[in-house]
């Protein structure tokens, strides 16, 4: 059993960008965003409807306050202006999540705050803090072995690791990082096989022919190119076929 | 018994307006910014906790999206995105409030958008349908004889009518539009005398001296300067004096 | 001999939106979004530098500041400020374009204020300001018959009208409302053909048979989808083989 | 001989923050916000307007975009990125410069990226880019030291250093950060002081007695409060009295 998540409604009013319809019958959890650096309410009332119609989990995409950099540039924000900023975005999107019969189940910060939260101790702190404000308890999605599902742990959260089928590991069991070379695995059979990897044996294989642990309640797969959207399709079969049941963490 | 309620939380980051914390000891009822035409989350979840602390109900003050114009610029947005960005205000603001162990207890429009739905039955719609998504079957506030109340009454909504304090008003019983002599009254006793006729008679007295109707469950009064908050006070002062009970429409 | 115009640089950030690069092999008047409606500071300097190689006029698209309705709706801004606002953005585009060998060499309003500055007396005086404020006397480009077109002229600017080879006429020669039928020519034939039309007559066809002046300095060409670029191209090469030179206004 | 610099037009449309009109009788040199950490258009053209009346020299305040954090929050912008955002500021700042027969005589950052440009090669590299790209070879007012100042100067452009008459030294000839005690010097003697320690010898007398060098062009002031303003006014005084005259650097 795994959970497949993507990030979805990343558009902004005229700007288009994820496959949100086509995904969400691919992936059991969506990452929606939140209007900080994507998402307008109107996609996310959209986005939210097509996934509590199809039964797939809601998670607020909650990120730094930066339309023009897409939420990529690190920031520096103060842990408790952070933490409010975080639980706007929550309620925000409750609203859509509510009236359309679901929930907001989960967080999964992005861009740069994801990545900030991995190893900064008071950015990831300031995440869990505002998803306590938020009520409700909500589990944390994040990369296995930051401080982000550490902060969430120790605040009585439930966190969940993910894992990524495109993108390379290290020796380690980190992610390759992205300037480096075998950052992301572009031949869609690689990407297939690492999927049914994590799912299956709770590992990958590196660059260099080592298998480490890379074992995950969820997979991260990618929708915003017609590209991504079949090939996560494919992911989702090849995984059907190996008789794992796709179903997400927090229905 | 009538209530008092004021626009609250209308700083923005570095910048602050509204004398919140003061005026928190004078109304009933808070109208707190959203962040679209100003307020923060930390500015929100601040001025809910101190009026949680207080006992005073607290509103979703939901405007257009426009922070350079404070919300005062007249728009034409269509009306499922209206409601849509009505809906998304109310449910940022939710998480403060409840955080705080209090609630959105009402709608109240800002500005422009309050204006328009004075008159114009499209934008009037879209903010009771996005007062309906947002669910709770929130009570709005208006000026009485809106198209907003109606449409709210309409909807099965509460429809609360509001009086000024310190606006004129013509011998219809409607406020003397802004750019006329005698829309705004400066003098505090006069701003007084006209608050207790609201509360005790439910009229007020124009400029001609015609005594026409203005009741109303809820008188406005504006805290953006430390002048208009000490007559805030003397207005509170001298409607407990004449035994009039101070009480939020929403508590 | 005419002008072809098309709007360009209108993603922002992660969001892109028309064909820039292709559009710049067609067009000889690129109508570059300033950061109000679209256009963020790279993409401009990309499109200008871009247009100044292929010895394409830039132009200041200037708009409503609002990003989440892509400058589309409409906005009643004071008219000192909405000028303000104007000169504001010619100014950003100024940058970019002088950083590229060439200059901001006309102004087009966007979106909802291009449609305002039809009809609204003081949207219009407030462009033509914005433009005067900017200094350099620059060519204002707008739809014949235009208060905008009419400000231009009255404050001793060179007032440019354009016509559109894809949107239906009404036998008054202005165009067909976007909510009727008719409004907009999808067939490329007959968009081809009006352009001809526009062109060689100075007149359109309406969709009653009758012919109606419809004279132009510029032909206004879109670039948001792959084939409005194609229909573009064959637009410029119908002209180029019925004799048309293309020729910027502004050059 | 020296210069006097104060922050100026940092309010934001209904909000305002700087004393500028006041200011503006006081200071030689007036660093404009220019919209992206606060700053509306009408805001830059009435200081402009102002300045340029006084002969004040107008700088570009240019920052990171983020008007919620006051441009305060340190950001890590890609340095393409970050030349074109500054690029964008100064050529928007221009048209109000301009406008009123002045002209954009020098660049200063403001906040976080003023800070991260003292210590961060990129960052200040890429303010340099901006400000070539900017054209007209404008000044750079910094920290002494500072790798802004030093990437100025390596692309030929003339860096100005400045110091504080209202922040403490350390024996080193930095200040003392932030969050140490010291850091501010609130006593109006003692900042008045430290200005003619600047002015005539070009040092300062840390807390512990030592006195440092600190010559510097330029001197910055604050006028976000009136008690600031009032501060500000004896700092010149005082200067005019020991025979220091105030004049820009770049004028």
């Amino acid at each position: 059993m795994i959970d497949l998540n993507a990030d979805l409604g990343e558009g902004f009013g005229r700007w288009e960008l994820t496959h949100d319809e086509a995904l969400l019958s691919v992936v059991s959890s969506a990452n929606v965003a939140c209007g900080f650096h994507a998402g307008d309410p109107s996609t996310m009332r959209r986005v939210c409807a097509w996934a509590a119609e199809r039964g797939v989990a809601i998670g607020a995409q909650v990120a730094y306050r930066d339309l023009a950099g897409f939420g990529r540039r690190p920031m520096e924000v103060p842990e408790d202006e952070l933490a409010d900023e975080v639980a706007y975005q929550i309620g925000a999107l409750r609203v859509f999540a509510e009236s359309a019969g679901a929930r907001v189940a989960y967080v999964k910060p992005h861009g740069a705050l994801y990545n900030r939260a991995v190893h900064d101790e008071g950015q990831a702190r300031a995440v869990v803090s505002g998803v306590l404000l938020a009520g409700g308890e909500l589990p944390v999605l994040g990369l296995p072995g930051s401080l982000l599902l550490g902060a969430a742990e120790e605040a009585g959260l439930s966190a969940v690791p993910e894992a990524f089928a495109d993108r390379g590991y290290t020796a380690l069991g980190t992610l390759v990082p992205r300037r480096e070379p075998g950052a992301v695995i572009h031949e869609p059979d690689a990407v297939v096989s690492q999927a049914l990897g994590i799912a299956l044996r709770g590992s990958v294989t590196t660059g260099d022919g080592v298998e480490v642990a890379a074992g995950a309640r969820s997979l991260c797969v990618h929708g915003d190119t017609p590209g991504a959207v079949a090939l996560a399709r494919r992911v989702r079969r090849a995984l059907a076929e190996a008789g794992v049941r796709i179903e997400a963490f927090a229905p």
